[in-house]
């Protein structure tokens, strides 16, 4: 049963919202993020039939961060096939932070527990068809141009340069599972993927739109055609139902229940099979690493259009 | 938009699974469950209307085991509050075993990581409502008798004297949550009320109708009433989802896709809100703890009538 | 090469360390620990030719808490011998607390890393001979009049009964323990035995005699009669070293290096080969548990007498 | 009081384990290391007098590998001093591997629990003065030629650069700790001078007399200059005694009790007080990754000579 939001309500959360903005804390540790204004908040909604609405600022764009792992995972899958990808990576959430190495020397065999801690996410990104991080870079951004319908989408230099001097624990990460086998080839290259992978700057509507291709089943809005397999559309929707929001998955999935997957740039993509994509953006995060005007949104959201999935 | 499978179906998906009863080992650590026969499976659905279809062996009965988590936190919250139970156990799911202890000393401030894991449901149980071991299970058999809609349903005093006996791991998870502050009161009163509640007997059709109620946000399938609130029915299938099969909850999630709980004593409970509740059976365990017939059923049921809910 | 110290010393030393006695803190998860007054200190020696110095309060009696591990592993190994004793204990330091029980879990095999840690020192009690609890403390209890030289000695019931009641940590360690097949027979007669083990109340002199005859290879003072076998009484000295100060042990040994065991009432035990026993005395402990007056008072005797053993 | 060893007597030991030569196994995950001949034993002590005694293979030259933690660490405690080592690196023994990196996470605060450990020694070896690796290198081989009286020693470049290509899990930790703040520069740079350290080559001889510099107390055994500051060396030799033989490190103190490191071209250097440095070979590992050769014979020689120093 599909359901349906319109601006005039959208407007109205987003003025609920403001009292908000300065909740929480814009993140440090990254210079090119830290220069965010909390007051920058948006939410946009493509639904399945195409049709788009948003509120809040839409100019602003912001970098995908974790994000990306979703789509990586879509891609990986396309190019290597589930058998591959989760050879190396395991399928099950894990009550470990997301930068946490001590599961993968624990863990036996040593794999990554899922694609989306930070571990898991470097092993897909390694497995993205390229024989260099250009290559790759680039088919991850045509990539996001289908899904986008928007073939202007590039990756932020200035973050991805930021992130790539200061990765060293996804390097340490990286370097140990090359140690165990789970990645291949250089280590730097790695990095060099992955950090502007993370830094594809999008805005409000892009991300609504991204998520509205997972929404539906992995077809595109308007043409039906199918981008990503169903079924790896459907595996992408399961992780960010059991590992979405970092250490606030579980309760996410109980307060919301709706399949998303959060980045540290303040972004929440959603993907509601009967509603379609959902994007909400505000830079100051909650102790977990979640926006918090992001989360009041979506549980506002979930709500008052009883969108609980289970 | 509801969905029905039909008798006619049961009996084939059962006749196509008998190849699969000798595979996996009914476990030998509970010498009750020890002597069941890996041929005796059967599975049953009701449907959001009342209507109940089943197959296999209709006669036999089993015990809840860890399916009892699911009813006793519903009770528990019913008893206590969201914010009571909460503040001793957690949201998260895991990636350590389900029995695991070192998470309770590692993790700040000491909570069970959740409601499925065995610590937790023991913090849990520990909150029914009741002054002695028996009037917290006349409780936990009331409250069953009532979603079953079947008063004549009892523990197997066999099993649970048996499990008593022997749970030396549950005695350590309580000692150590006593030590915590999470569990008050006897440790030895938990145990005699945990053992019991996890040896109560059903039959393939009463597990489905249990089922259906959680399927049915809570209500009583006939009359409407709401025997669980909405929430806190669609907690507990938010737990089902993300840690209702042990450690393969996370790949059952991306298979199956329904909220689902398994016990030790190879059955397995689903709630699916445009089906109703679904019942499984087979001794048989594969190296998780999940039975094998019960996950190759569920499998075709949630691929033929394409169930998958995210 | 035979060292000696003299009564004018210690007093010395005595009045040095008074400015510290109340640095640290006097526990307060003991109650009948919690009432000790922290001016109460004292030190002795008991050279290796049974001369006897001593200064400070001599008349106050104190519990060995885990000073008692020492002396139950020598009657363990003297009862079940070396084989059987580390069948079931290890023999490795560890970076954990005493306290912990997450390596029982995740070590393969299961076993207690040393009989130093509670878990360890819970195991090695269980193997002291003796049909009932009192059977067994009445053993530890001749086998510490023999090498006090002094049958007066006795557990104070008011501590014993104290920690009994609240021991639901050392209780979690022995349902695990039991669990894996480390621990047989009751827990709740293995914690009797442990905590009146641990009550055992000694005065400064009998605690440095006790330790003389550890420094003295496991030889009576007087009579030279073999109480402990020399290599279990090395076996213990060993201990010491590697890990009789809890988390500071390795910090001891760089500093003071002579082999010692501290227990939570204040007072820790010497034994240096070419010394004696030495016992001191302070009730106000550092963060890691050991007696801050203890420390210092073991810090200025090894220093000023040169007593490194490495 | 002095002990003494004559060459009668060593030739007797390596006749004795020449039927060991072939229990353990000549580790084959370093290229280099894999191609050793387990029949080339060897045996030397170096008196405190100066005087050598030696037996076996005597030309054979082997790699210092994890022996050369201890020269490292003496060296960064005389260009540091005492308090900023320690800043960096605990004093602790643990129950984990030497190559384990879950602590570094676990820990609070974070730092390497001791200068054994992989983890600890990397952090050592980058506190070595010195702006490049070069310099660094050329300062720990001047070190190793006073301490070995001859300037002849240098590393063997094969075995170097085979460790530096596959030292992932050696960059993994470095990683780590850069993103904690306990290493600082390149971790490349920092790579290439550890592994030319470990691969700093010597005959027995030569090890023995390292060995016995630190048995003097870091004193020069002719002219009696000290080389190593006495508190500095006896740091050594207690790190020695509490982590010095990997996972063994617990047994090895009971069953030899000589400070002694081990490293995996299968060298181990003892240093005893009343004896002098001690330095035995063989190439074959048992299971924690000792020279089995090696163990036998610190066992026969602590045994017949009474050396047990607790």
């Amino acid at each position: 049963m599909r359901k349906k939001v319109n601006q005039h309500q959208l407007e109205g959360w987003i003025n609920h919202v403001q009292s908000f903005t300065h909740l929480g804390k814009v993140p440090d540790y990254i210079p090119a993020l830290a220069k965010q204004n909390p007051e920058n908040i948006a939410i946009s909604i493509v639904h399945l039939n195409g049709e788009c609405i948003k509120a809040g600022n839409l100019e602003h764009t912001f970098t995908l961060q974790s994000i990306s792992k979703v789509i990586s995972l879509a891609l990986a899958l396309m190019d290597q096939g589930e058998d591959y990808v989760f050879s190396k990576v395991g399928m099950e959430p894990t009550g470990d932070p997301f930068h946490s190495i001590a599961k993968l020397e624990t863990s036996n065999p040593s794999k990554p527990l899922n694609p989306m801690i930070n571990a898991g996410a470097l092993a897909v990104t390694n497995m993205v068809e390229g024989s260099t991080p250009d290559q790759k870079v680039g088919r991850l951004l045509s990539f996001v141009h289908e899904l986008a319908g928007d073939n202007s989408i590039t990756y932020d230099e200035e973050v991805a340069s930021s992130e790539f001097k200061t990765s060293f624990l996804n390097r340490s990460l990286s370097f140990f599972m090359k140690q165990t086998g789970v990645v291949e080839g250089s280590v730097e290259e790695l990095l060099d993927t992955y950090t502007k992978q993370c830094a594809i700057d999008v805005n409000i509507q892009q991300l609504a739109r991204i998520g509205a291709v997972f929404a539906n089943e992995g077809k595109d809005l308007e043409t039906g055609r199918q981008i990503i397999p169903q079924h790896y559309a459907r595996i992408c929707k399961t992780f960010m139902v059991t590992c979405g929001m970092y250490d606030a998955s579980g309760s996410f999935a109980i307060r919301v229940g709706i399949p998303a997957k959060s980045g540290v740039s303040g972004a929440i993509m959603g993907a509601h099979k009967d509603l379609g994509g959902i994007a909400v953006f505000g830079p100051a995060l909650d102790e977990k690493g979640n926006s918090v005007v992001g989360m009041h949104l979506l549980e506002m959201l979930a709500n008052r259009e009883d969108l609980f999935i289970f």
